[in-house]
């Protein structure tokens, strides 16, 4: 298995996340971003959309790193991750959109715009984190909800936490949401968890 | 079932085709938009994120029309639209994370934009909506992509159908992607194909 890589993206870095929770052998592929090499017409034969990360697995080739969660949780982490009876599948997908809207327009974009330029609205992105920070405050505040959702680890948590965790690099702090915090270090305690720049233990 | 709906939102359309399509019959429960119902108190306690649509289904209640077609897909569909088979599972959800992403910041941001301002930049969503198309009508231009995944219809058409099929509403033309038109065409001859204000047969 190859995954085509950027160490400082949060959407690579939930992928290499997640192999290692689940404890599996893959090849780094590192490409290089600044190079503009996901833009070259090799990579585009992987990703038209130019977009890491891709994983390649034996014949399959998959963009997304939402769609790379599913497919490696339904693969190698049987039930646990991403379950297959409906209504948890449907919870669990809910969080991953989440994660691909929320999370990418408010808390990621901060931390690309303040990091990387692209000419983001860093100051947008800052005002649209704090309305789904505060809603995931709430709903882990609940003691029934340790994790977004299923009351267990799943790739829900998995596809939302890298950008949250990454968010003071935007400018977002979390001081004001303590349960995110707290979410974080249940995250953090999962075995074989692994860190990234801006993201320790 | 109820859906909590809004007749002009393609992402309620895209819940409301998928039932029909699947043949379930269901309570539909117009919300008031323009009135701000989705942003009542008592919407809110159905999704925190006050958006529409909202699936209830018995006990469970889902956000998100991607998250709800995986639901639906899953407990009513059979393999059929949303297989079980870890690759085919991620080949379908890559696509419903392109209608999440690319599509909803390109022709659908356009027309929303076109259609009742909400303060979004038309000129530079119909800017992102071109590769979007570009690269869909590469896909569906193989003689083996009669579909956008699986060579059959699954949710990934019916999770990126309604924008595209809306995108001339939002200034976006489809003439040049007579792919696409086709692709189209030959998801209204579904049977129980559903119309909405946009998009008929």
């Amino acid at each position: 298995m190859k995954l085509y890589d950027l160490e400082l993206s949060g959407n690579c870095y939930k992928v290499r996340l997640f192999l290692s929770l689940l404890n599996i052998d893959y090849e780094l592929v590192p490409v290089d971003f600044l190079g503009k090499e996901h833009k070259s017409p090799e990579f585009l034969q992987l990703n038209p959309l130019g977009q890491i990360p891709v994983l390649e697995d034996g014949d399959l080739v998959l963009r997304d790193s939402q769609a790379i969660l599913v497919y490696l949780a339904k693969k190698y982490g049987g039930e646990a991750w991403f379950p297959s009876d409906a209504a948890e599948m449907g919870i669990v997908t809910q969080w991953l959109l989440t994660a691909a809207n929320e999370i990418a327009r408010g808390p990621a974009d901060a931390r690309v715009g303040t990091k990387f330029g692209f000419g983001i609205d860093v100051n947008a992105a800052q005002k649209k984190a704090k309305p789904i920070l505060n809603l995931i405050e709430q709903h882990l505040s609940k003691s029934e909800n340790q994790w977004l959702a299923l009351n267990r680890p799943t790739i829900a948590d998995i596809s939302c936490f890298p950008y949250i965790a990454l968010a003071p690099e935007g400018g977002v702090m979390l001081e004001p949401y303590p349960a995110i915090i707290q979410w974080c270090d249940r995250i953090k305690k999962l075995p074989n968890f692994i860190e990234m720049p801006g993201i320790s233990k």
